[in-house]
Order: C-alpha cells, then sequence, then structure tokens
C-alpha cells in the first residue's frame, strides 16, 4: 500500500459481485440440507461464521474479469467454499483450538466426531457440485488442490512441535494448506469463462501470491497486537507450538539459550505464564515480525503482477484492493 | 447355502481376478506416496491390515461380468478401496475403537490428527484417480456414494446411545454407510464396459444386497461366539453404546425392567462387568441374532436375483459364493 493511502479493503470487490455471492450464499444453505438434522444444524454454525468468503469471491471476481457471463462460477463458488469450510471442520478437531473467528468451533459445542463427518460431508458435496458442473479441467483443478491441501496438513502437522523446521518447509506448507485453494479458486474463474491458458495462469499466480501474503499475514497477526482489535487471542500458535514463519525467524536467529527456550516452550510443551511475552520480546529483538511481513509484501507484489495482463477496470481494482487489504491488516 | 454345503468363501472370486487385484495393489501403493513420509506410512498400515480388498474386487469381477477387457478398472478399483479406507481411518478416530481386524489402529498409534488429515488425503486421491478415468457418469456415482457415506456416517452418531432408534433408522444407517458403497463399487463395473442400464442396476442390486446382509451380519458377530474365531471381541458396540439391529429387537421387545437395564448401559453408559453376559442371554431371550440372520439372508437373496439376468458361469457363481461367504460366516 503505497503512501499510507487507507486501504480500500474488500468492501469494493464485495460490492460488484454482491448479487452474484447472494446466490452462491443460496447455493450453500441448499446444498448442506439433509434429513440428517445434526448436518444443516453443524455446517450451518460453521457458514454462517464464515467471515468473509474471500475464496468464493476471488472465484466470482476471476470469472468477472474474464468477461464471463453465465452461470457456471456460482456453484463452482460455492464448491470452493465447502472445501475450505470441511478443512475447517477438520483444522478444528486437529488443533484443539478453542476460538475461531471469536465463536466456538463446532467442534468444541459438538465434539471431534461431529467435526470429521459433516466436514467429509460437505467435501463430498463439494465434489458433486464440480461434477454437475460437469468441466473436467475444472475437476482436476479441483480434485488436485483438495490433494495437496490435504498433504501440506499432514505435513503442517510433522512440523509441529519442531524447532528444526525451517523456512522452506513452512512456505511448502502454507502453499499447500493455503494457497493452493486461493490459486485453483481463481485459475477456476478463467476456466469457465473459456479463456486463453495465460490467464489461467495469470489468475493462479495472482491467488497463490495472494494466498501466500495472506497465510504470513495471518501466521504475524497471531503474534501481534491487532489481533485483539479484531478479537482474536494472541499466542494461539505458540501455546499450541505450532512452527510458523515468526518462530522459525526467532529460532534460528537465537543464541544458544534462546534455543533452548524455544525448545522447551514449544517442542517439551513446558510453558509458564510468562513465556508468551517473552517470546514476544525475542521476536522483536530479531526483528521477525517486520520480516515476515516483508516477505508478504514480495508475495504480494509477485501477485500484483499475475494480474498486469489485464485491462485496468473496476474488478481488476477490486482485487488488487483486496490483496492490498491481505497485507495492509496487520498494520 | 442350500444344504449344508461347506461355503466355497471367497476364495474363487480372488484367484479370479487374482492378476487385476496385484495391478490394483500396484497402483494403491503408487498413490499412497508423498514427499510427506508420514502419508505412506500410515496409509500403508491400514491398507496392509486391509483385509479381504472386498469392495475392489466387486468393481473387478462387475466388469469382468460385463465383459470388459480394458483397463479402466484398475484405477477405478483402487478407487474404491481409498474411499473405504479413507471411511476406516474417520470412523476410527470418531469411535476411539481401540482394534480393528485385529492390529492397532492408526489413530491409537499415530493420534486423531493423523488419521482424519490422512483419511483426507486418500478420500483426495480417490477423486484425482476418477477424474484421471474420466467419465462423468463414473465420477457422479462415486461421489454420489461418498456424499451418501457421510451422511449415514452422521446418521449412526445419531443414533449412538439412542434406545429410541427403530429397524427403519438402523437400516437406513446401514444402507447409506456400508451398502452404498457396495452398490457403486459394482455399477461402476458395468459403466465402464458401456453394457445397458439394465445391467448396471443388476450389479447395483446386487452391490446393494450385499452390503447390507455383510453389514447385518457384522453386527450380529459383534454379539457372538464366532467372533472370538476371528480374533476380535465380543461385545465391542456394547461396550460404545452403538445401536445395531440385535440391540434395536432385544430393546423392543423387552419388558420395562429390561429396557430400564439397556437405557442404563447404553444411554447413561452406566456399564458392569455382567452386563454384556446379561446382554447376550437377552438377545438369546428374544431370537435377536437369529433374526438378524434371517433378515441378512432375505438380503442376500434380493442380491442373488439382481444377477440372475447374467449367464452363468465362473465369475457369475464366484460372486454367488462370496454372497453365500458374507451370510454363511455367522454360523
Amino acid at each position: 500500500m503505497a503512501g499510507g493511502k487507507k486501504a480500500a479493503g474488500i468492501e469494493p470487490l464485495q460490492r460488484l459481485v454482491a448479487g452474484d455471492l447472494s446466490r452462491v450464499n443460496d447455493v450453500i444453505v441448499q446444498k448442506m440440507q439433509s434429513p440428517v438434522a445434526l448436518i444443516p444444524q453443524l455446517a450451518g454454525h460453521i457458514v454462517a461464521a464464515g467471515g468473509k468468503r474471500l475464496r468464493p469471491l476471488l472465484t466470482l471476481a476471476s470469472a468477472r474479469l474474464c468477461g464471463y457471463e453465465g452461470e457456471r462460477h456460482i456453484p463452482l463458488a460455492a464448491c470452493v467454499e465447502f472445501i475450505h469450510t470441511a478443512t475447517l471442520l477438520h483444522d478444528d478437531v486437529v488443533d484443539e483450538s478453542d476460538l475461531r473467528r471469536g465463536l466456538d468451533t463446532a467442534n468444541a459445542l459438538w465434539g471431534n466426531k461431529a467435526s470429521v463427518l459433516v466436514g467429509d460431508f460437505l467435501f463430498s458435496r463439494a465434489f458433486q457440485l464440480m461434477v454437475s458442473d460437469g468441466s473436467l479441467k475444472v475437476l482436476k483443478i479441483l480434485s488436485d488442490a483438495s490433494a495437496v491441501i490435504a498433504e501440506g496438513e499432514v505435513h503442517q502437522l510433522l512440523t509441529s512441535n519442531d524447532t528444526g523446521t525451517d523456512e522452506t518447509a513452512y512456505l511448502e506448507v502454507i502453499e499447500a494448506k493455503t494457497a493452493a485453494l486461493f490459486a485453483a479458486a481463481c485459475r477456476v474463474g478463467a476456466v469457465v469463462a473459456e479463456r486463453p491458458e495465460a490467464e489461467e495462469e495469470a489468475l493462479e499466480r495472482f491467488g497463490r501470491g495472494l494466498g501466500i501474503a495472506f497465510q504470513l499475514v495471518d501466521d504475524v497477526l497471531d503474534y501481534s497486537a491487532e489481533q485483539k482489535a479484531l478479537g482474536k487471542t494472541v499466542g494461539d500458535d505458540f501455546r499450541e507450538g505450532k512452527i510458523t514463519l515468526p518462530l522459525v525467524l526467532a529460532y534460528s536467529r537465537g543464541d544458544e539459550s534462546e534455543k533452548a527456550f524455544w525448545r522447551r516452550c514449544v517442542e517439551d510443551m513446558d510453558q509458564r505464564p510468562e513465556d508468551l511475552q517473552h517470546a514476544l520480546q525475542l521476536m522483536q529483538r530479531h526483528n521477525c515480525l517486520d520480516e515476515c511481513l516483508a516477505r508478504a509484501a514480495d508475495y504480494a507484489r509477485d501477485a500484483h503482477d499475475g494480474l498486469s495482463i489485464f485491462h485496468d477496470g473496476p474488478i481488476k481494482q477490486s482485487l488488487l484492493d483486496a490483496l492490498d487489504f491481505s497485507v495492509a491488516r496487520a498494520y
């Protein structure tokens, strides 16, 4: 965000595709119905909590950017949101996180069993939506993304509590678990518009850069005061022993006594009340958060460049505003 | 099984498609590879434990029964096994079962987190295999089956610890969670052979009847002495408060004191060491296990009739032998 200008945020994006997004929400509500009452209850909880609908917005806007005027992007945007929601449900199970987006997690309210199985249901519904679309090209993009996401989630699990995790491994994890779906959500927009491969790839590049920047900033926010303003607690990742880039940098730059501190806290999971504060000080000392944000800005620039082949216009501008916001929300 | 003749079992089926099955196993091993080492480790554990490969055998034999001589049934049979394996992994998480097929569950060895996420990976791999096949008809059959399975698993969760569950609800659950995949596995065999709709439906009917009979017998075995011979413990369902047909029948036929007993054991989950023995006596008194097996025999007969449109021959006979075995193993 150049020159301290206030970020437009994602509101322009939401406004430009508001009609489409409302129809996506209709599809979501309709497709989570089931005679098994727990399914719409639990899925409704998590979809209602569902935040900004960033991923389906990307599909809608990408299709419009490519001049698409048909209907296929609506169910496919719902499909993308279902894949995301299923991942959240399964992530809640495994992370034993207590709060997400300021609401009780489905897991806390209904238990692990229900979260796993309703997640499976939403994932299956996502595939049914793709199959109904009928394009093998779309099916390949989204089924490949699903496999990459699952692989990334397992990889992340393996890096948990492991201070040996390096920046390369961290980036592999977030590319897989977060950026792959952003990239696929964008690419699908070009595919339904039947645009040349170059536009598919440009949108995929935009989505990937945005996704990585978004996740980097998310991981910074977990250690930052701005977090409180968002109604979230600070230090969840630290308390869970989750290894994100701020910690990777702090560990690699720490002296022996600092390394011992990190190992005690996130490998042995032996944490005392004052440890989070000390962790924040070490990150400050080694400039870790700012450096993560600089990395995020690099990826955002690459995402920005991805869109250069498209003509300027309100849709393109709204995507760039959303990109700016993904980084600027940390400030 | 007429006249007490010894069941041929599933060996003839395994023998007739042995070459195909070996290639299915190759695809399974190849497609569970990942640079994330935990994935092949955990998936390998559960696939190796994988028992009889009944579901992929059904796809292979159904294709052959329809005269198919191509290659598509091989990856699709692997796909069916992956869907089944993913379901097992997620079922282990939620049921907290300690043993499956005499081996430690993946869940007990690697934890809930890994089981959920590796299950998701296998499920995604299954969809990639379908997409590679490229038939929207096959994709629809298997994605619909996946959604029905997930719905059935949630439905089963809701019937847990609920003595108000009736036979209709029980049958809905097992049709969804078990029979739907058997039916789809069979139907896909006719689809790849490009046979008329009537043969697809005949094989689906066979698979559905076989699946219901198979699950009914499984649920009887959990209360039966034959179980010990299979290296499993008796009474797992009872101890978990899982509501299967033997218990549904025993509850509905019990007097008030018997009903109070069942409610204490499976609703309040207040169980004493002697309760399982008493439960078995009540089932004996009300003839519940024999009656479940009679129901299984009815479904097996319907499955048998499903195959009547096919000419007799070794493949058809091997499928009927497998059907006989699914019921006969209870005796």
